[in-house]
């Protein structure tokens, strides 16, 4: 059984330890700043304030992440969460630049949730179909699911 | 495999879909608050407040939930995680009047918890008796929970 | 299936519940220092800070030590999670101090997390050799990691 759930969950894994890679950092940047400057200044509040909105965010992404992975199909669930990393390290590092190219509190990596958060509706309502339908859409779904992830690349 | 398994944690996953969705509203009402009003008044600091104990009970919350639904039944757990979600809205919005209609500080949905803590208890004390006893009380118990649930409901 | 998914898991679900129960002895703490004092005084501060602080990590570890758990093998990386939570223990108190016994920010458990996280790495590399390559060292890595989180509790 083991080897059958490795198989299901190795992707969103690799993404999560990604995500906890990237946890480390922040706070190690956030350490540093504060180190460096005793007093509190502008750039250390911001940086904090940056980590804290990220930090606030992240039980949120893990959740969707992983039931996305779930209920539909783990590849495209784990691609989307890299695209979410990397939408999460601009963020961070437009907080830090001097001036403000950081888009606004909560919602940056919006998109990417949005369409996490669909996945999850999807193969939730395909269960229900399959259960007490008559035919499984889930083939079909996740080949589109596959194609569309591709297309959040798009800016 | 993956029907099994979406079999045991498809209503799981629909709350926490549904918990996504509040922590989404919750976000864009502290959002939307700090943009009307530019300076720090005293409302947005109390529901900045407010988003930050609902935020850090959050991680908590999906552990105890994930953990009953798995140890002992996945029904009643996914229905004490509604009622956590009811209370979690009340305490928000009780925070937003102008009167101070909010319970204090962390302790809202502390009995929803506490049922869902005791579910993983009783099915851990289940499970190492199954293992090292002789009898299974599984069936039994699973019943008592599912009538017990209910029973939350009272004020 | 349910009782094999229980074996695979037990342990960790035993850790996270003792977390939880942390979490609420924490935030009892906070809650009643902050009665006590009315005023914001420094030791109340100080304790509110220490709570944000274990919090924050409180995502992560959950997420490395279930990832750990499920990639390699379950004991040891309930074991570290549990010395984890001793850590977190002592942070605690250390921070309510007079004195300032308590190590500084983020960095406490450090050790402990980049054992769950090698742990993960290499049962995720053991999986890809395992599918791509030809043998398993699976059997000999546990035991390593078996003696290895023993070794943990040298100071």
């Amino acid at each position: 059984m083991d080897d059958l759930v490795m198989e299901c969950i190795f992707l969103l894994v690799l993404v999560t330890l990604l995500s906890v890679l990237q946890n480390a950092f922040f706070a190690q940047k956030v350490e540093k700043e504060c180190k460096a400057h005793n007093s509190k200044t502008a750039a250390v509040e911001r940086l904090v304030c940056a980590n804290r909105n990220c930090m606030d965010m992240y039980p949120t992404f893990l959740a969707v992440m992983w039931c996305a992975g779930f209920c539909l199909s783990q590849a495209p669930a784990a691609f989307a969460g890299l695209l979410y990393l990397v939408a999460r390290h601009k963020y961070f590092i437009g907080y830090m630049g001097q001036t403000s190219q950081s888009t606004p509190g909560f919602l940056f990596g919006k998109r990417v949730l949005s369409f996490l958060f669909l996945m999850c509706v999807i193969g939730i309502l395909n269960y229900i179909l399959g259960t007490y339908g008559s035919k499984e859409y889930k083939e079909y779904i996740q080949t589109i699911t596959k194609a569309a992830s591709t297309l959040l690349l798009l800016p």
